[in-house]
């Protein structure tokens, strides 16, 4: 658990795309932000109070998330003045960043020195068991897509606030780094080691009250040749009750993999339906999911219900249209 | 790759039964093995040249392989005044234990003190890539299981020699510890990180001759919840072009899953199929390999046979009966 609330730094951000992380936080946990700091120069803004170190901390601020990614992933040294005086005040860094914070030695020694820890939520923290593959109480439900970044994050998180809105139990269950940054919690399922993969999961989402359902966050696709073996680990390890298809309408080929086209949501449908049943017999795909970011309002429509009408299942783009249809559906 | 030929240390093994990757060098690679090692009071005989370090290295040793597991999978303190000695005289040593010879100082002071190479093949030592997916010249050949340990290593090692005894061009490529130190190199595929597991399998099944046939080692099974996603991994990542279906029909529930029976191997076929052909639309089920370890002579045929018949598909078990008709199937 990385403790919250957290101030926001975006160093040097070119513009909001490169503060990914910080956006994220600030949509879904808006709570868990007390405000942004930004170097000179940094051409993101996420509309939070500006806040020093000392002012965040007055404020409840326990950690500094960088929300913010360069190229190559790196720490820069620009920013390390900032870290080092977080962490010597006794403030949590948290990183996403290919480069570890555990890494870089001053940071170490500033850590050590103000009590306070870094979190490099790229590595996983926990010794995870094997899968038993158990049923257990509490209801699951997993967004599976024809492709990767086809907004399976963005749906589980719409429908966690929809539900909560409503008076239901819900918790989005993260399984990426954004997503582990922005819930303060979660497991960085592409750095876990292949055994203990759906492992994991299973520990990720634990038994919970019978009405109580997690959104776990969908990684990869089982058509996509990279990652299709974490995929399968969330279906087996996640044992879910529901599953929602995630789909962008616009993509012509696998992302990363011009040479692969993309799965019907169809062949989705008859894949994954039966190798989660093998786990849960009671699964059911309950509703479609289109990403329409890159359709005019009209086309974004029609797409939606040309879908609907062909596989007979509730179709929304969460972002445009809402979740409630996406929630409406559960069993 | 770890330096062969091998000395097998069999440690204080009480019987040949712990002395399994011992076992499988001596069978499989005999000319790795110039001969054994046993400690008084050692209950496991190789049948092979009983040699001291010195006469080991002067037979042309190049490493020690530990090939005795111990509950736990520790590196026993009686185990390493012998260990320390190889290492001292220049020979490297290679382990599969549970416990890596790296963290123990003592026989990494002796490692550099004596030039040696501790190998750990538990572990990874090659930064894998991310897998491609692409078509690349040469063949594949993988076993896929109703379950975990049914026998997959096994078919791929007896068609590697019937193959090659045949004058074809033939690899075995291992995924597992003991695949590993029998043939000297592989890739610990449940030790890799989730989102290289099918890079590492492209990685270890090169672009090749055209009629040069990798038989790639299985790891799990689609069906067992544990390890689905390091067997979706292989399917991806391997691209074979042939697969075959292996089972073992004593078998009634998913191995350490009590709650899972197995499935049959008509949904096998008709789960990996699809998948594999996704990657490599050519591939086609070939045969099925039976494990009839646990059934009498007469019992082993006729299932052999009755399987043959429903599946339509060449049935043997290729330690009973040679792996000759599997080879044949390939296409």
């Amino acid at each position: 658990m990385i403790p919250t609330p957290y101030l926001l730094f975006l160093g040097d951000a070119p513009d909001i795309l490169a503060a990914k992380v910080a956006v994220g936080i600030r949509d879904w946990r808006p709570g868990h932000a007390v405000g942004q700091f930004r170097l000179p120069g940094c051409g993101a803004d996420l509309g939070l109070p500006e806040m020093t170190l000392e002012e965040a901390r007055a404020a409840g601020a326990r950690t500094v998330v960088v929300g913010v990614a360069n190229r190559g992933g790196v720490v820069a040294e620009s920013w390390k003045a900032v870290l080092k005086d977080a962490l010597g005040m006794g403030l949590d860094v948290a990183s996403g960043l290919h480069e570890l914070l555990r890494d870089e030695p001053d940071l170490v020694a500033a850590a050590k020195a103000g009590g306070a820890t870094l979190h490099d939520v790229r590595v996983p923290s926990v010794k995870y068991p094997i899968a038993e593959g158990r049923e257990r109480a509490g209801r699951r439900c997993l967004a599976v897509g024809t492709d990767c970044s086809v907004g399976k994050m963005y749906t589980a998180m719409a429908m966690e606030r929809e539900m909560r809105s409503r008076g239901m139990q819900a918790t989005f269950r993260a399984t990426g780094q954004t997503g582990i940054l922005v819930t303060g919690s979660g497991v960085p399922l592409d750095a876990v080691v292949a055994d203990f993969m759906a492992g994991a999961v299973e520990w990720l989402t634990p038994a919970n009250d019978p009405g109580h359902w997690d959104l776990i966050e969908g990684q990869g696709s089982l058509f996509h040749v990279s990652y299709s073996g974490v995929t399968m680990a969330l279906i087996h390890g996640g044992r879910p009750d529901a599953l929602i298809l995630a789909h962008e309408p616009t993509r012509s080929h696998m992302r990363g993999l011009p040479h692969y086209g993309l799965p019907t949501l169809e062949r989705l449908r008859d894949t994954a339906l039966p190798l989660a049943r093998w786990a849960n017999p009671g699964c059911e795909v309950v509703a479609v999911s289109v990403n329409t970011q890159h359709l005019g309002e009209d086309e974004a429509v029609r797409c939606c219900e040309e879908i609907e009408g062909r596989m007979g299942l509730p179709t929304v783009d969460p972002y445009r249209h809402g979740a409630g249809r996406l929630v409406d559906a559960l069993p």
